[in-house]
């Protein structure tokens, strides 16, 4: 095998080399049955067996309740942004968002054409360096949900505790899915892209609460209804086989590292030693506030532009990949989800210490 | 290399094996770059080639005039059902479909949601065992598209050459796209899965002419405008990298077997060896008309549902897998896309000879 480079892409991320490895030899022989992973009919006893066991594992992971449904979906996050409005809304009705960076807002815009949207919290005005307080905001009585972001990529805050508010929420997990313990039953829908903690782009995890499923109009297009694909355990279409494959073997991979609570310990170690180099002096400036800091991705600036640029490059020369900030603000992005190894982390840390000294 | 089965799967389905060991190969170490292919970010530029050569290779192929879009949309063939007409009709807007079959059926279903929807024909009366001549319908002036499914997976049938209507056709290749050439200039949009002839589940290859873009209504979610992907070369969020890869590869082999043309060849050839076994004596009876009989799906029937669950059952034990008809019509169905090879057929009409013999 060629030396791995560590891969901080946002995602798609890094996964679990062990798992590259089962995909590559179920993809050519899968389970030895002499056909191929990706080759196999979706409604196939061995491909329903994938499937079913993909269930069971993200239920089991995340303490999935009885009452809640797990969906395979296409789309990508993206398309949950008008999925969730035009099931649970329409005229007249309300819900409440948090505007806490590029896809709240977008989510935002999407909701508008469903139904009557109140924006209770943005940090726009600083950035996107931080998610707000329980205190910060308020949610009318009559909202259908409490809509948030629970990790922005691009900023590198997190919520590190959910709102505790009246409100059913309603939670875009893309980026920290499975990355600690969560209460499901404080959610009406979590949805997240597979791309950053679940496997490969082109699947989009969907947890929602039964009753939810009977509240879409009629004339909403087949495909579009939760309902759907509640019904069909995910099968009215031709599902995105691969994609579900390999969440599977991700899941199976991190109940092996012991579960989400495990992984969080994990997440947070990783974290903190990159935190701490950024703490101690001042050629490292943390883009989040301190109480808002993310552990899946580190946003940083360095002294100028240019000093950025070098330690992106120099860094990408020994192997250090994929380290440029988003460019609606710039500077560098260390993206750590469950799959990045301590290993890149460190390797990480030693040459922030190094450039530091070297161009201080 | 443990010995391949022979997968008659209607789709997911056979795909080259030289794509599956090149897809094992990159999704471990992508190009020895020391990162897999589904970890590359897609606007890397390692995957930003993937995605454009994809494309080319598409164009290349179909022939497709510089005025029309090539998309990779995620969703299936099924979210195109409603996603043509929210973007192409509107309130008194009118269409008019072909029904040949189930999957004509969910797309009239959602397209009369958005339009006025006229069906032309339907072969319901006859277990959609044909599709119909030029002669046997009109299409209205003011109709903005005529729709078809150009092969019907489950009955075995297809259309043999394309309407001469003055309408712009819209047409369902999902499961003969790249079987044969075609004057894509007839077409206002072409779509169709990539699980048959293109690749794994998990994209939808959408050509449309460029025109069209800007006929869809402003309050369609964003995710559900042509116009979006389109200005956004399939990139406006992350798309389903390893399934365009996948495609992209198998392009690759089909240029090398000699294009579309020389592939409409081999097609031929290879429906031709089980049409003839099938008209050779009373046993077998083919489901479709001889003159809509299709070259990618073979659907027929034994004299009885016995001999035709013991016929499944044995040929499944010499390694001649998914034989068994849709649940819709039952009987038998062999599916022979372009990556099956000849030998299956040839196997496969030795099987049917000796097996009839045996059981006549």
């Amino acid at each position: 095998m060629p030396e791995r480079i560590y891969n901080f892409s946002p995602g798609p991320a890094t996964l679990p080399f062990s798992v590259l490895e089962e995909a590559a030899r179920d993809i050519v022989n899968f389970k030895d049955r002499g056909i191929g992973l990706i080759e196999l009919s979706h409604r196939s006893k061995e491909f329903m067996a994938v499937a079913d066991e993909t269930e069971s594992l993200i239920r089991e992971l995340l303490d999935v309740p009885a009452n809640y449904k797990v969906l395979f979906l296409q789309g990508g996050a993206s398309s949950q942004f008008f999925m969730i409005p035009m099931n649970l809304l329409g005229p007249g009705k309300k819900a409440t968002y948090l505007n806490t960076g590029v896809w709240s807002k977008k989510a935002i815009k999407e909701a508008e054409n469903f139904g009557d949207i109140t924006v209770a919290y943005s940090s726009a005005d600083v950035s996107f360096n931080r998610v707000p307080e329980d205190t910060e905001y308020t949610v009318s009585p009559d909202s259908e949900y409490l809509y948030l972001v629970s990790n922005n990529t691009i900023y590198g805050t997190q919520f590190s505790s959910f709102p505790q508010k009246d409100a059913m929420l309603v939670c875009d997990m893309s980026s920290d899915i499975l990355s600690r313990p969560l209460d499901i039953s404080k959610f009406g829908i979590i949805f997240a892209g597979a791309q950053k903690n679940m496997g490969p782009a082109g699947v989009t995890v969907v947890i929602i609460r039964e009753d939810l499923l009977d509240k879409v109009a009629e004339n909403v297009p087949t495909m579009l209804k939760y309902k759907t694909h509640a019904d069909k355990g995910s099968m009215f279409n031709t599902p995105p086989t691969f994609a579900i494959y390999c969440v599977g073997r991700v899941m199976h991979w991190l109940k092996n590292q012991g579960g989400v609570a495990a992984m969080q310990r994990i997440n947070e170690e990783k974290a903190a030693l990159i935190y701490k180099i950024i703490d101690s002096g001042d050629f490292y400036r943390g883009h989040a506030e301190k109480t808002s800091r993310s552990m899946m991705n580190i946003a940083f600036n360095l002294p100028t532009p240019e000093l950025e640029a070098q330690f992106i490059n120099e860094a990408a020369a020994i192997g250090l990949d994929g380290l440029k900030g988003h460019r609606s603000i710039g500077g560098c992005r260390a993206s750590i989800y469950n799959a990045f190894p301590i290993e890149g982390v460190k390797k990480l840390v030693d040459f922030m210490a190094r450039f530091s000294a070297d161009n201080s």
